[in-house]
């Protein structure tokens, strides 16, 4: 029902395809991130256009609304949210470890707050399988802990504790429609990392989170840190890079051996104005753009950029219509959809070193230091 | 470049067609409202999937912002909202009158404070005429009084500066590719209404709206006032319902004469969670449709009601994401312009009558009262 298929390798950077029961990913991938259920702003239909192949859902979230129960009794999570495509679901231990003060961790789960009311909810590793298998995603992820990248001292007793979640959270799996993957985690240091990978190759999941990283660690110890995962994880399966969607931290990803890849950036900054364009970010608020026809990225195939000049966009996010949130979203997920397709097909030609390189300088300085 | 072609009558309603320089339009026509360049939500590629034809832009608020100079840089509103279809501008009047405390009027025109910032600005016949021809749209307003309707004393003075105002923004208009309209006031007296009617044909504008009404009056006094109006302006041109959208009231305006209406109904509806259907309005953010699995309105052909369940639809509302806003809105254009649509075929086919009496008993108890 699922298996991974590499075409083509340069260097360290792979074109694959990832079957799932859903259909197939044509990796690297970016996934748009559709938290509670849809991706902010834009329709199913809108993602077909736009390319997507597999999106995510948030357990965490969708655990407290609607539920995963009334999910479940809906038809699952495709059927309810009408995404007939891949689906992968997070474990909810990133969000309910972003709940800082609001959560407390023991070795059997997590007892922590809603955000929404306040009310007390308890995630273990079994009760996020559960939930993610109400929810019904092709892939699903071991619940892990997120812990704090730069301190060894903590890492090595959170990463004993995650390997021992993901080994309760395979026993707890039932679903043979879903693809389990593990996670592996160890901050920004070597030593941990590699011993994460190794423990969590033993159990054999189909797929790999590479988790804790882009939560605030240097640019410098984040791609080193990938390096140490591409050596360590075994190169028949998928990786997933969670939670990065810099576009400059895609390529550099890609560029080490990563293929799947996730973030709320690009609908994030759309609602916050910010577009990304080939040249770098834009800020469509500014008063350069009142009176400026061209399209938010010359050259950009998205509905928004065939259609709409920045002047009209920048009066829409001024006056704060919703149909400039929408553009926005829609042109920030088709630039990094569009981008992973172009990296693909550069794997395939075996010329994406020379794309990366020409691609990160034309970005500019928004690139590996953002 | 402009002309109003009577298809078909039953009694009172008239199936006919208006062209513009931007197309035809067939009425009876609801117009969705673009207050600020954008019907709320929806994109062009949507309106244009859901049969509209010609929309409203909101002269006051494009004043204001982004500026009617700026727009008519970009090459008028057409052009900068893209929207190539035609488009119908009102005065501001409405807007301005709207303002109540904010505002100070004389016979030359009105000072108004911004709501935005408190700025000073004045209208006056010849400004607004001015402003919408920088905007551009193929039908322009005259800048008129809305006043109390139920003041007859008020109404007399009122009405008086009505027909001053439309002769001058006749003798201001300057562009042969807009039409301008007419407003007739005079409240909810027959006198002042036949009297108004007969100022306002005198100048022979090329259409002519019905002001005034569906702001506060009894549907009663509205539909006796609709039907002065009917037996009071020319058979030949074009009569424009202002302000008017109730599914109901749509049905009654037809029934008396009327071709065109305009209301933010549809889109205000949508944002608070209020969705038409066939049997009358509901709330979508009901608990009782938590788990209904049926469309928004069982048998609506819309994007919305085929893709996506009342349920999905509620819990979108319920945790505030942008695409549920989305959906209600094009559901509730969609439900009103598919009854224009409906509505235009039974008056060709002699069943007009048959069809209201069926649509509105369905319809029930939020009907004529609503």
């Amino acid at each position: 029902m699922f298996s991974f298929d590499i075409h083509h390798t340069e260097r360290r950077s792979r074109a694959a395809v990832f079957h799932t029961p859903h259909g197939d990913v044509l990796t690297p991938v970016f996934m748009p991130v559709g938290t509670q259920a849809t991706v902010k702003a834009i329709a199913p239909r809108d993602l077909t256009e736009l390319g997507a192949t597999m999106i995510l859902g948030n357990t965490y979230h969708l655990y407290l609304r609607p539920g995963d129960e009334l999910v479940a009794r809906r038809g699952g999570l495709h059927q309810f949210m009408r995404w007939n495509n891949p689906i992968l679901t997070d474990s909810g231990g990133f969000q309910v470890f972003s709940l800082s003060e609001m959560r407390k961790i023991d070795d059997q789960g997590v007892t922590f707050k809603s955000h929404l009311d306040g009310s007390m909810h308890r995630l273990t590793p079994e009760k996020s399988i559960k939930i993610q298998e109400n929810l019904g995603a092709d892939v699903i992820m071991c619940f892990d802990e997120c812990p704090p990248p730069t301190d060894h001292e903590y890492n090595v007793i959170s990463m004993a504790r995650t390997h021992a979640w993901a080994e309760r959270c395979k026993a707890a799996h039932t679903r043979t429609d879903q693809a389990l993957f593990g996670i592996v985690q160890g901050g920004v240091f070597r030593d941990l990392r590699e011993e994460s990978a190794r423990a969590i190759n033993a159990l054999d999941f189909l797929g790999h989170g590479i988790g804790g990283l882009a939560v605030g660690e240097s640019k410098e110890a984040m791609l080193a840190t990938i390096e140490w995962m591409d050596a360590s994880l075994p190169e028949h399966k998928p990786r997933y890079l969670m939670g990065v969607g810099e576009p400059t931290d895609l390529i550099n990803g890609v560029a080490r051996g990563m293929d799947m890849f996730d973030c709320v950036l690009p609908t994030r900054l759309a609602r916050h104005g910010a577009a990304f364009t080939h040249t770098g970010r834009i800020n469509m608020r500014n008063k350069a753009f009142e009176e400026d026809d061209q399209p938010i990225d010359p050259g950009c195939a998205c509905y928004a950029c065939t259609t709409f000049t920045r002047a009209y966009i920048r009066h829409l996010l001024h006056v704060e219509e919703i149909l400039g949130l929408y553009l926005m979203s829609l042109h920030n997920v088709h630039f990094l959809i569009q981008l992973m397709g172009e990296i693909r097909q550069a794997i395939l030609a075996d010329r994406f070193e020379t794309f990366a390189t020409g691609w990160l300088a034309r970005y500019g300085g928004t690139g590996t230091t953002a």
